[in-house]
């Protein structure tokens, strides 16, 4: 059944996908949109939307294990997991509200995500602190009478413009123990006081609607309690949570751009002729590449799949080394299977005719983004060294 | 006399330039270039315009040694080259132009180039075929009477958009010699059948005027035979005579680059904090990437300064080897130096309130153009196995 | 009941094993092989005997899959393999005579080799020619009535001395088609005509008995042409044979290496201390270590059984490309890995103290041997490439 | 003049000591030693004994800039440093001697040490101790009437073996500013009390006389106070003065080893045949391997060149930045250099054959040995970024 499902996303990203992606990569968003918008009622009527989700909200209540390979898949397209509603940070805000919301919080918001009707963001960095130790924050909510007034400053909301509501975290009480502090709480994006200050530009491009990066302002935003998402002081708990099978999503993207990536290297180092009938092809230089990208790949993706094997199997708590292990090792082969695609494309894979470029700087973030490299590599390591009996961190 | 250069020098880029490069990073170049115009004429009313040039042109007739420190000191700043009118290709036309050209190339468009009244481009690379083989070329120049027939189809036309002309290298004699088949040729850009096709998008951005990359088409281009620069079969020797000086160039802008990037990095680890009182420049990670780039900038300084004097000495015939070397060499401490300094920054290193990232997408192509990393490498190995007494190649 | 016997193991290892190997890193092989054969004696008794063998041989018949765990643990010691008559190059020439051996060859040499009497080595490399391209050989074995008379020159026959037979490859046929040229035929090392003329040093150990390379030399060696192995020819297709799951034998034991350097690592890491009370495990560089080590090997560990499960389901032909794959990884995860585990030892790792400095210099040759990296990079590449279109090579 | 003396030590390498290497490499130093006297004898027969002393003891006095490539040019064998009298760590003790010692102390040892008559050794690491901590030890010098009562445990005292004498670093006063504590204080090596405990089997070798690292005890070893070289508590500021000096030497030691090595691959990827007529040199992976070491070669040797300039120019202490940069950056390049040309030698490379193997286990402790690579990274950074501003560490 998986292995059906993947033929037939495979087939419409050949068919539908692929082909108008050099469109999608020199065209702003908001404006290629309505495009997308054709294609992802196609995902839903050819059955194939979503199937990450319980199949009570349309999808087919896959395992992690399975959507993993899923993600995977739709990583070979800049375009693939948002036309097939898998978008992060949508999929994580479902799923949150799948959780933990309350069944009006489920019906008003929950529902509209998963058909794709409307589209959410998540407000939790700060400019004025280290994204890496999301303990520290300034932004508050204060109780009054029914509501949290919601006062602060975000940035790196991705997707904000144009979502119908965000999930931000905020202090609820800042004397509590430093994981206790902070809630998760609903706000729609057109609450009065709630300002999107502007698209932040990253590598070159401030970006539109859902393809961008914002920085948020909160004056005196006021949402009722029941918007809060659990219990209060919840917040770092949920935070955690997502994080495990948001990981696996992200690692098998990152897999799925590698597999992308290698395949265009491939057929361009085939096709690209040095001199007539000498293809680049015939350089080992490009060679070794070929073959060390292909271990590498290989092997990453093993790891993630067997992660997601454990998580399925006994939960995300088990897993928690090798999830810190995967985030940073798949980062590192993904932007090293990138460069070397883009270099044996050459001048070609500085340009945007190819998705390499693209990927090339987005990606960059991947090392950044979710905690950097080496807060999950020191984490990993304290964790294994409590074993051989380190007391101090 | 040079220490005094380059203080002023840096006294200008401190008061003048680095203030105004968040705007430059956020603007495009064809509307922030009035603004450009304006600081252009502070340098020459300061004396600092064009210090490579003789002085019968204005300049200072700096040595390649000399010129290489002036080099690195704009390179600090993604707009420095530009704003002291070092930057190529003009700087390589002019050269050229000042070697090669005859009196009236000179008188005609020299002289404008080196006073920066007007901009000029270069026409090599065909989409057609490898760049790093510029033997094989289509595009042809056939006599017709006193003028030359051009037609062809270039790309990776640097700054072509408003330039007053380009220099195209075009086959002359398609049976000569490989090597003396092709010359270079002036033409005007607004000449007929000349046709600029579009800015390329590299990286995300089609760019404008001096910051874009084009696609030319030349159909029937009619010129004077008195356009070529030198003999006629002379386009590889004059294309090869410009590289050596143009590496040197190339190599400490980017050692600029490096130099500004460790400076950035050290500053923002010193200010940005993980918690309260620990900045990050108390992370070991961060440290031991300080004093590897603070080593691997001393080394591949000392090493282009060594190769410029040995020009200057002995001629850049004399130091070939080296000219290649130099190439790979320094822009892999450029990218590595790049994507560390990004890494200490982290989000913020991705957005464009710093030249980080215009850096680390635009400064990929250091190791393509002008020849791929692969290509200078196997061709220094050649030269050194030959004197080992390898025969073949 | 594999995991039982993986236990057992374990616990020979810790009880038996470890505690005796700063002795055997410090005592000439010979000099030791009494003890060794004490501790066989012991592994035998405890049922533990060769697991890879048949059981009609006195093993458990373990499928690739199973073994390649078993090989992992005994890699944790450099002498697991030995004491358990798992080692190469017995390993393979009992499999070799397993597969195609006549009952004649099966009861002489075969049954000796599984029980522990005798020991073998294989005969292929000759100093005169590149080991990575087997096909250029000097040795032939020239037909003279029943006899092969055997003339040739070879070397890095790994434990020749003190060895009961040699398997040798020859040129049986010049004239052949280049892969049907050569066979494998059985010599024993007391022919003569066959000298050891010595054991090779090798980082700076000549070495004894099962610990040594030779050189060897055949002069007019005549043995009956019932002492070849299959048919004549065969010697190349029987060789490649052998590669496949010889490569997962040698894969897994690097990963048991990785493994006890692993645990070498963090242990030392925990226990030394910089000042007091504070360890190195506390150094970020070398949690950062310990962190990539971990995701590498266990991803590295995970692509080798996927290798062999692929080879237990299709056969060793079906897993080709993934044997030469697992071969360039592994070997570079592995000396990774040691010189990280040396690196934070300092210079108590540089002593004969722990089995670090051993490995770190006997499995440099893990890059080299049974085919270059390069080698298998490159014949992984145009496979792959093939599949693209690439028709020459 | 340096010209001069740098062809002759050229001219003498290439006739005399290349050609018995590969006998050094498999016999026990004790064991050549006889001829490596004699041949010590025709060093100074030549007339190029020891320049790098001063006149009065039979040098040529040279600067640190001019020593430094006669140091690289010596350490393409690995007997350079001992023919020529310049070895670690006599050349080291001499040096203290000649600056720190009394007139009677360099009539005694300074002369003979000159002179190659004697050989010395020094003890600073403790066993129980981290070596990149010198701070720590636990060996005392108290004073009892005349003399200092040392009392203590000390390894890698390289070269211990028939030395006359030790420096041994002691603590003469534990209650002192921790870099006050100690002193450094000749030991004669047959005072009883001292004891060479064992040559420490490094990388497979004990090792015997000038070639080995002992271990060594002092039970109530007396020697007289005036044994005490410069004033008490002056230990840690003597060492510190060594260290400077003895870094050009170490580093351009390592040059002198990247530059045979890089001979020795030049030379036989030319000679070594794939297949008639097509010799290693031409694999592009090895033509890549062989520009990428002379670019890193020729950066890294400039870089200790100017630091020793600036060393020469303005004094140890002004350069101290520089001296931690060139250890851990030419460590790094020479042992990358080192396993390259391993690479291309292939199973020879392995061998003792060529000097390869040895530098490859050898100075794998270059990254170790006299600080380790992260103490002089992290050192470097800090000051780097004290520079900017960071007040903590």
């Amino acid at each position: 059944m998986l292995n059906q499902l993947l033929t037939d996303i495979r087939a419409f990203l050949d068919e539908r996908v692929h082909p108008m992606e050099r469109e999608f990569l020199n065209t702003p968003f908001i404006t290629i949109k309505p495009k997308l918008e054709l294609l992802r009622a196609e995902v839903k009527a050819r059955g194939l939307w979503a199937p990450h989700l319980p199949t009570a909200l349309g999808g087919r209540a896959l395992s992690l294990t399975a959507f993993g390979q899923v993600s995977a898949l739709l990583g070979e397209s800049p375009i693939g997991h948002y036309l097939f509603n898998c978008q992060a940070p949508d999929i994580g805000n479902t799923e949150l509200l799948h959780m933990h919301g309350s069944p009006e919080q489920q019906a008003q918001w929950m529902i509209p995500l998963a058909n794709g009707d409307i589209r959410s963001c998540f407000a939790m960095t700060e400019p004025e602190f280290a994204g890496s130790n999301p303990i520290h924050m300034a932004t508050t909510a204060v109780r009054d009478g029914n509501d949290y007034v919601i006062n602060g400053h975000k940035w790196f909301s991705s997707s904000a413009e144009n979502s119908a509501f965000t999930i931000v975290m905020a202090v609820t009480d800042a004397d509590a123990a430093p994981h206790k502090r902070a809630s998760q709480i609903i706000a729609p994006m057109d609450t009065p006081g709630l300002t999107l200050v502007r698209n932040i530009s990253v590598m070159g491009e401030p970006g539109t609607d859902y393809a961008s990066h914002a920085e948020l302002r909160f004056v005196n935003v006021r949402v009722p309690i029941t918007n809060r998402i659990g219990a209060e002081g919840d917040g770092f708990a949920l935070a955690q949570e997502r994080l495990g099978p948001g990981r696996i999503h992200h690692c098998m993207r990152w897999i799925g751009i590698c597999e992308r990536s290698f395949h265009l290297m491939c057929a361009y180092a085939v096709k690209r002729e040095l001199n007539p009938g000498e293809p680049l092809a015939l350089q080992q230089a490009v060679q070794h590449w070929i073959a060390e990208c292909r271990a590498e790949i290989d092997a990453a993706k093993l790891l993630v799949l067997d992660t997601a094997a454990q998580m399925d199997a006994h939960g995300a708590h088990a897993a928690r080394e090798r999830v810190s292990l995967i985030k940073f090792h798949v980062a590192g082969v993904l932007l090293k299977v990138l460069d070397r695609a883009i270099q044996v494309h050459g001048a070609y894979g500085m340009t945007d005719d190819t998705p390499l470029a693209y990927w090339y700087r987005h990606e960059r973030g991947a090392r950044i983004y979710d905690g950097p490299d080496e807060v999950h590599k020191t984490s990993v390591a304290r964790r294994i060294l409590k074993g051989y009996g380190l007391t101090r961190s």
